[in-house]
């Protein structure tokens, strides 16, 4: 048996100065009340939603490090706008990382805690880049026999983000969807559900060579927005699924604007009459990610009937109620090693993830430089 | 008693070779059916949103004048990408003027349409820049006794639309609302219906001059967009009045997204915690102009929470229904030379509202540049 009194956890802490500090500090391992298990953490990614609370809009080329290779510490600086805009988070040390996976080695006495002893969970709810994460019994979820704590690290943002598009697109009374960034992770998964429920995708990625995996997965529609026919190839794939919804993972920039208006071009290919105020279809785009960090332009060239808004995982499960997703969790964890597989470039420890060379590969949210945060790898099982 | 059988029509055309060209036309007057009456047209406004179709987003500082003062035609370039977006109506001479006001001088035979005869009427439903406008009787709004066609020229885009805004707001939850170009005809109006329905009301307008104009009619809260400390009085206004949603005429530029910003800012002036997704207060802005064409720039610093999107008078209405979109007329009729009372700088010919010296001053669309055509003026009653 574990039992563990301190552990190693990541922190993000925005100065008043207007400096950024990421580091490493000893934690105390609380206690376990009778419906919590303390789980010692050896898997979390490094997803785009986790960076933003990491890196705090900070320039991170002006990082500098300091400190030990085993307690470095990572300092850079905010510009006054990003600086403006954390000013609800300033002097606070910030624990990071949405969700991940590892093994259960503390219960409280409550049946349904002492029932996950030893077994490998994943978890969601922040805090998670930390070697033992106190946590309820409810939000455990357990993974199939066989299933590591690296195949089980993504469990919860990029299954629940892509099956909560489909479930979105259904509520609003759509047919089909599209996606952007297509070719993440996330992505992949989206095509895999898709083809399992047989609903119509149409995918848009950014380079040539991510049209190939994602045809190789068996996607139907694939369209590369560096192509100079982007915008034709794209009208034709909306009107041969009649997609009116997109999820849009870059947000800034010209795209938004461009799949409403290829949308409204689809919809008119079959127009009789001219109306100065488009068609009647509603048009939506939803924002769920920020790639581009610049302004979203949308020139307005679709008509009166569309809509561009954020949409936010947590709210989206808030509205559906804990049973209904709870039944998109087990789901998830049935087909973690098929439909809800992620891939990763790489494994590193606490230390290793604030390493200057590693920050500046996995910052650039790249599709195939994916990182993995073991809090546990190299540091044994813990004190004890 | 007036047989005419034809009347003068303004045409307005978009040719292939990427031509705008406005002139009249002589159109025969039809015969009616029994519940379809005849309007002599005496006031039709120019609305911006008849300006969309009357100018098909030509470049009117290339206009060029031919004809006859009593038979202008006007000649204008548009840009290819203008073009583009007009193909859905090439080489079509369109019908203009969204709604007017006039005598009914023939009736068919039912009893509804005999029981109009020689009112005053107000209608809605495009083709008003005519002479004699062939209609259903039951889409005449009758105008109180004494109300002349001027003063009933304006019954539906307007009053409907400040109505529509509040009933959105209310139908969707939000206790306040924000209008943009407020001194306008419509913002006006809504001033007054918020005074009288006791519902909170943000202007915001572009001119210093233009806040005294509202102050003077009653309107608690006046933002000038061109003050330095706009966004400050902004966010003060939106604290106050708790309202988290904006009606923006405007379209182009950075206000849609700095409305969001400030709504946001205000909703976390109360905040205990930070949050990355920010607040999960629901902001929503609807488009329903285009007074800037150019394209909306959304800086996406308010959070997750957040829509912005295209309101049409006329999906709102069909959304209502017939029945509550008449009561909602009918209230448009009773306060007609109070509430919803429109000022107009000149009243014009159809001829002279295609003379290039009233295009330049009208098509600013400038709060006081607001021309109303009376479709009859010069022409005596019209030929028997």
């Amino acid at each position: 048996m574990n039992h563990p009194h301190t552990g190693l956890a990541l922190r993000s802490t925005v100065k008043t100065g207007g400096t950024l500090e990421l580091s490493l500090v000893n934690v105390p391992v609380p206690e376990t009340k009778p419906d919590e298990v303390i789980v010692r953490m050896e898997a979390s990614p490094i997803n785009p939603s986790d960076q933003g609370l990491l890196f705090a809009g900070a320039d991170m080329s002006t990082a500098t490090a300091s400190g030990t290779p085993e307690r470095p510490v990572v300092t850079a600086r905010l510009s006054p706008a990003a600086l403006r805009a954390m000013a609800g988070r300033l002097d606070q040390p910030m624990p990071v990382g949405n969700e991940g996976a590892g093994v259960v080695v503390r219960a409280g006495s409550s049946p349904a805690a002492q029932a996950l002893m030893g077994k490998t969970v994943a978890i969601l709810g922040g805090a998670m880049y930390q070697q033992y994460r106190c946590i309820k019994a409810v939000q455990c979820l357990v993974l199939p026999p066989g299933t590591t704590p690296a195949e089980g690290a993504s469990c919860f943002v990029n299954p629940l983000t892509a099956l909560g598009m489909v479930a979105t697109m259904r509520a609003e009374g759509h047919r089909a969807l599209v996606h952007t960034a297509a070719a993440s992770n996330l992505g992949q998964m989206l095509v895999k559900i898709c083809l399992a429920d047989k609903v119509d995708l149409v995918n848009i990625v950014r380079r040539p060579e991510q049209v190939a995996l994602l045809k190789k997965i068996g996607a139907a529609h694939v369209c590369d927005s560096s192509s100079p026919g982007f915008v034709e190839e794209l009208t034709d794939a909306l009107a041969a699924t009649g997609a009116t919804v997109a999820f849009d993972a870059i947000g800034g920039g010209p795209l938004a604007g461009q799949i409403l208006a290829a949308m409204e071009a689809a919809a008119t290919r079959t127009a009789k009459e001219y109306s100065r105020y488009g068609s009647t279809v509603h048009k939506q785009v939803y924002i769920y990610g920020g790639l581009d960090r610049g302004p979203t332009v949308l020139n307005r060239t679709f008509g009166m009937a569309w809509g561009v808004g954020g949409w936010l995982l947590t709210a989206f499960l808030q509205k559906i109620g804990f049973e209904a997703a709870q039944t998109l969790r087990e789901r998830v964890a049935a087909e973690i090693k098929t439909t809800f597989a992620s891939t990763y470039t790489k494994e590193v420890s606490l230390a290793e993830a604030l390493r200057l060379d590693e920050i500046a590969i996995y910052s650039r949210q790249a599709t195939g430089a994916k990182y993995l945060i073991n809090p546990n790898r190299g540091l044994g099982p813990g004190p004890r």
